[in-house]
């Protein structure tokens, strides 16, 4: 199994603040023979949906020395993890959990700005010192 | 600019022999402030669509540990230069070229399948030691 984020907890509570119940640490999907494990699995009562939204969450710390490398890796396994439960389980929603610090700067610069108008990925942006969700991006 | 691909050689001269045209060595593309280097860009008169089809290529060759995280990053750099080539170069259609030992290992097999089909990435498949394209997945 790959090594934790280091804001894996971080968004572990950020979650729960939130009122997500964690249910998967890591979620593990299987295709074929390959095995893969997306960091966290959540569920929510949600009113309005009279049901259950289930998620789950891959975190990025983005702490290589390339941003486009991070990117360009970040991308992939969300597009592949996406596809995979999408097989797996069609009703849980994947999300990309990312900084405040690095939603700015990546995102809200013009490539990221182009991925995330081409769906390419969703987000979860939080703040790490407060342990809080900020934002979604659906 | 990032290293070469041990390949790099090897599908410059597989391209040639396939009647292309190298006229990229990079290919480099701007978004923003983000510089991207595609490692090959080419040309080819094609007499029954009565123009030049272009094509960009980004070699792969899928030598570290995990088969899992090679193609994670090559699904990731494929769809990131692909919607960056979309906006500058919307007629150049991007392939990632891999060996047909590749080929055979991973996209093959149930998740590069999926992949395949969910048409997230365009092959350009080689035999290394005969330097030859052996077919194209578009």
């Amino acid at each position: 199994m790959p090594a934790k984020d280091i804001y894996h907890q971080t968004v572990r509570n950020a979650l729960e603040k939130d009122g997500w119940k964690i249910t998967n640490d890591p979620l593990t999907i299987r295709i074929g023979k390959k095995d893969m494990y997306i960091d966290l699995g959540a569920e929510k009562l949600i009113a309005a949906e009279k049901g259950e939204s289930k998620i789950a969450v891959e975190i990025k710390s983005f702490v290589s020395r390339s941003e486009m490398n991070d990117l360009e890796n970040a991308i992939g396994q969300f597009i592949v993890y996406h596809d995979a439960l999408a097989i797996r389980e069609p009703e849980r929603i994947l999300f990309l959990a990312v900084t405040h610090k690095i939603y700015l700067d990546i995102f809200e610069e013009p490539l990221g700005k182009l991925l995330l108008k081409n769906q390419r990925v969703k987000l979860l942006v939080f703040e790490p010192k407060k342990e809080e969700v900020i934002k979604w991006i659906k």
